[in-house]
C-alpha cells in the first residue's frame, strides 16, 4: 500500500447523540499516530461546513478538550440535515478537499451520511482525486444495517432505562391501583429505542416495569391495551407504560396525529404520550394519567451514557482512521458481536453502498405474542450494549463539558453560490 | 427531661422527591442510638397507614437496604395525598398510636402534612397521651416557610440543570438560527425549580443557556417573549427556553390551558410547554420548536441527586429524633444557612403551627428586569444547594434501589371503617 500524505477532515451529520464526539476523539487521536496524516481538520456543520469551506483545526485544541469530548454530548464540530443532491454540491466538496489536500475523510453518521460519503468517495474516484473515505456508523436509532448495533443506541437505552427504575420508585409510592405513568421515547418508524426500556426488568421479574411496551411494529389495538392496562392495575400499584413516538393504529396512521387539532385548528404538537393519556382517561375512569416525554434529553444523557457505547464509538473512530491508513475507503466501520457468551466486540468493515440504501429493523420474533414485552433474544442482544458507566465532571455543581476553540482554516477559495 | 420509653412510627406524605429516603434512613439511624426507642415502625402510604394500621417493622430490615435508601428515589413506605378530616380520623390515629405504643411520631412531608402532624400533636396533648411529634420537611416545590430551604428543591435543580446542560450541547450543534428548545418543569404556583435552571450559566456569562426563563411569577406577555426569542436567535444557534408548568397570562389563566380542546372537545393533557410551542410556531415563521417535558422524572432523579441535598434529608432525619429525645414536639425541622462565604447548615426548629398555613415565595426581587433571568441573590442562595453529587450502584447496567421487606407489624384493632 503506498503511502497516502495529506490532510484529515471529519465530520458530523444529522441527530446528534451522547456519544458521537467520542467517535471524534478516537479518530484525532488516532490520526495523530501516523505521519502521513499532516493536518486533522473538523467542518463545521457537517457538509454544509465543507460546502462553505468552514473548517478548523483540530490538531490545535488543548489535548484537555479532546478527551473531555469523549463525555460530550450532542455534536461538537456542529451538524446539518441538509443533503447533497445536486451534481454542483458534490463537484464543491471535492474541490475544498483539494483546495486543503484533504486525502482522508471521516464522515459520522447515520444512513443519509453514509449515502453521501459514498457519493463522495465514487466521485473522487471517476475524477482521479486520491481520497479514501471512511464513514463511522452512529444513531440513537439503531436502524443501519451490517453493523451488529451503532453507536448512540445504547446511551438512550441507558437514559430511558434509568428513567423507568427511578420513575417506578415514584409510582411505586404514589399509586393505588389507579395511576398509570406513561413515558414516550424516540423511534418514529422502529421501536428500538423502546424495546430497549425492556431492560430495566429484573431477569425473572416479567411483572416488573414498565408493564407495557408499545412499539411502532404493533400496531395499536386500543380495545386490548386498555384491557392489558387494567390487567396491570389489578395486579400492581401502577401500570408504567413505554410508548415510542411513532406507535400507529391498525391503518398506519401515528396515534399522536388523532384527532389532534386545537380550537384554532391547528395541529396539536402533543405526541403519542398525550394522545395515550387521553384515550386511557377516557377509558378507565377514575385512574390519573402522568406523561413524561423526555423528547431530546434521551439523546443528550451523557451523564447516563453507556461506558460499553462511549468506548466503542471512540473505537469506530480510531478503527476509521486505521482503515483508511491501510488504504480501504467508501466503507463503514461496523461492530461485530463475538460468538461466545460474555460480549466481546470488534470493529469490521462494510462497502457503504450496503449500509446506504437500507434499514434494520427490529426482528418480529423478538417481541413476545402480547406485542407488548420483549423476549430473551432481544434482552441477550441489548443487554451487554448498556454496560458501565461513565463520569461526567461536574463544576459548581453542574455538569461541564467540552468547549473546542474552533480555529478557523484560512478559506482558499470564493465563496459557494450553489 | 424524663426518658420516654416507647416505639418510633414513620411516615411519608404527599409527593415523593429524588432524597425523602434519606430522611427515613437518618431517623431510623439515629433512632438505633437511644434505648428508650424500642421499635422503629413505617406507616405505609403516610397517614392511609396509620388508619388502616398498615405498620411495618423498619428495624427489621437489613442494614444495606437502609444505606440504600439514602440513594432510592420515591417514598419508599409509600405515601399518600389523603388529607386528615374528620375528628373521627385524629381519633383512630391515636387509637392506633396507643395500640402499638407511639411515643415518637416522624411525618416526612410539605404543607398540609406539617398541618396534620400539628393537629395530631395537639390532639394527643389534648387528650393527655404522651407523644412526640416532628416533622422532618420534604418537597421539590421549596415552598415551605421558616426553614432556609426544603430537602428535595436542590436535587430536582440539579436534575434540570443537568438537563439544560446536555440538552444545550444538541441544540447548539443542531441550530442555525432557527431553532426554540422548550424544556417544561414543575412548579404550579412559585417558580422556584423554574428559577435553578439558572445555575447552568457559568459565572459571568449571562448568554448562556437558559436563554429564557419563564416564571408563574412573572405573568406571561406574549408580544415580550417573542420579542426576546428573536433577540436570543440573532445572537445565538438556538433559544432554550425553560418554562413553569404554572406559567400564567395577565388574566391569571394558565397559558397551558389555552384554547386547548381536542377535535371531541376534551381538554388537552399537553402544558404550558406545548401551548408554547404553538404560540411560538403561530408567531415566529420559519423556526423548529421541540419540547421536552421531563414530568415526574425530575423529581425522582436519584442519580442526578445533590449530595449537599441528600445529606441534608439525612441530617433532618436525623435532627428528627434527637429533637424529640430531647423533649421537643409540635415542631418541624429546619435547615439555617450560616451566615459565612463559605455555605454552611445546621438543622433548628420551628413550631409546626408556623409552618403549615403559610408558603414561602420566590422573592420578586431575586429577578431580572427583564423578567427572564435570576440575579445574583437568587444565584448565591440556590447555588451551594446542587453542590455534589450522589454515586448510585448499577446492576446490570441500570441503578440498583433499596427494596424494603416491609415485615408487617401484627395488627391489633378491628378495621377503620372511617
Amino acid at each position: 500500500m503506498a503511502e497516502l500524505v495529506g490532510n484529515v477532515l471529519v465530520g458530523q451529520s444529522g441527530g446528534p447523540t451522547a456519544v458521537i464526539n467520542a467517535s471524534v476523539a478516537g479518530i484525532i487521536s488516532e490520526a495523530l499516530n501516523h505521519e502521513c496524516i499532516e493536518e486533522i481538520y473538523g467542518a463545521l456543520n457537517g457538509v454544509l461546513g465543507i460546502l462553505h469551506e468552514d473548517l478548523i483545526d483540530l490538531a490545535s485544541e488543548s489535548q484537555q478538550q479532546i478527551r473531555a469530548l469523549r463525555h460530550t454530548p450532542g455534536a461538537a464540530l456542529g451538524t446539518c440535515r441538509y443533503k447533497l443532491k445536486k451534481q454542483q454540491d458534490f463537484e464543491r466538496v471535492l474541490e475544498v478537499f483539494k483546495a486543503h489536500n484533504i486525502r482522508y475523510f471521516f464522515y459520522i453518521g447515520g444512513n443519509d451520511s453514509q449515502d453521501t460519503a459514498d457519493k463522495i468517495a465514487k466521485l473522487a474516484q471517476e475524477q482521479g482525486y486520491e481520497l479514501r473515505v471512511i464513514g463511522v456508523p452512529k444513531t440513537i436509532d439503531n436502524d443501519l444495517p451490517v453493523t451488529d448495533h451503532c453507536p448512540g443506541y445504547a446511551s438512550a437505552v441507558k437514559y430511558i432505562t434509568t428513567a423507568v427504575k427511578e420513575v417506578a420508585c415514584d409510582n411505586e409510592s404514589m399509586g393505588q391501583g389507579d395511576l398509570v405513568s406513561i413515558i414516550e421515547v424516540m423511534g418514529r418508524s422502529a421501536g428500538w429505542i423502546a424495546a430497549g426500556a425492556a431492560l430495566a426488568k429484573r431477569r425473572d421479574h416479567p411483572h416488573d416495569p414498565p408493564h407495557i411496551i408499545l412499539l411502532p411494529e404493533i400496531s395499536f389495538n386500543q380495545e386490548k391495551i386498555m384491557e392489558d392496562i387494567r390487567r396491570v392495575l389489578k395486579r400492581e400499584r401502577y401500570c408504567l407504560i413505554v410508548v415510542a413516538e411513532g406507535l400507529v393504529d391498525a391503518d398506519g396512521n401515528y396515534v399522536a396525529a388523532e384527532g389532534n387539532t386545537d380550537a384554532f385548528g391547528h395541529a396539536q404538537l402533543g405526541g403519542a404520550g398525550d394522545a395515550l393519556a387521553e384515550i386511557i382517561s377516557q377509558n378507565i375512569p377514575g385512574v390519573k394519567v402522568r406523561v413524561a416525554k423526555p423528547g431530546l434529553l434521551q439523546r443528550c444523557g451523557a451523564h447516563t451514557a453507556s461506558k460499553t457505547d462511549a468506548d466503542e464509538s471512540f473505537l469506530t473512530g480510531q478503527a476509521a482512521v486505521k482503515a483508511a491508513i491501510n488504504g480501504e475507503s467508501d466503507k463503514m466501520i461496523t461492530l461485530m458481536r463475538g460468538d461466545g457468551d460474555h460480549y466481546t466486540s470488534e470493529t469490521g468493515l462494510a462497502p457503504l453502498a450496503d449500509v446506504a440504501n437500507s434499514v434494520k429493523k427490529l426482528p418480529r420474533d423478538w417481541i413476545n405474542e402480547d406485542g407488548i414485552s420483549m423476549n430473551f433474544q432481544f434482552l441477550r442482544y441489548a443487554q451487554p450494549l448498556i454496560q458501565g458507566e461513565v463520569t461526567v465532571p461536574h463544576e459548581n455543581g453542574v455538569p461541564t463539558f467540552a468547549r473546542l476553540d474552533r480555529v478557523r482554516v484560512d478559506k482558499t477559495l470564493p465563496a459557494y453560490e450553489g
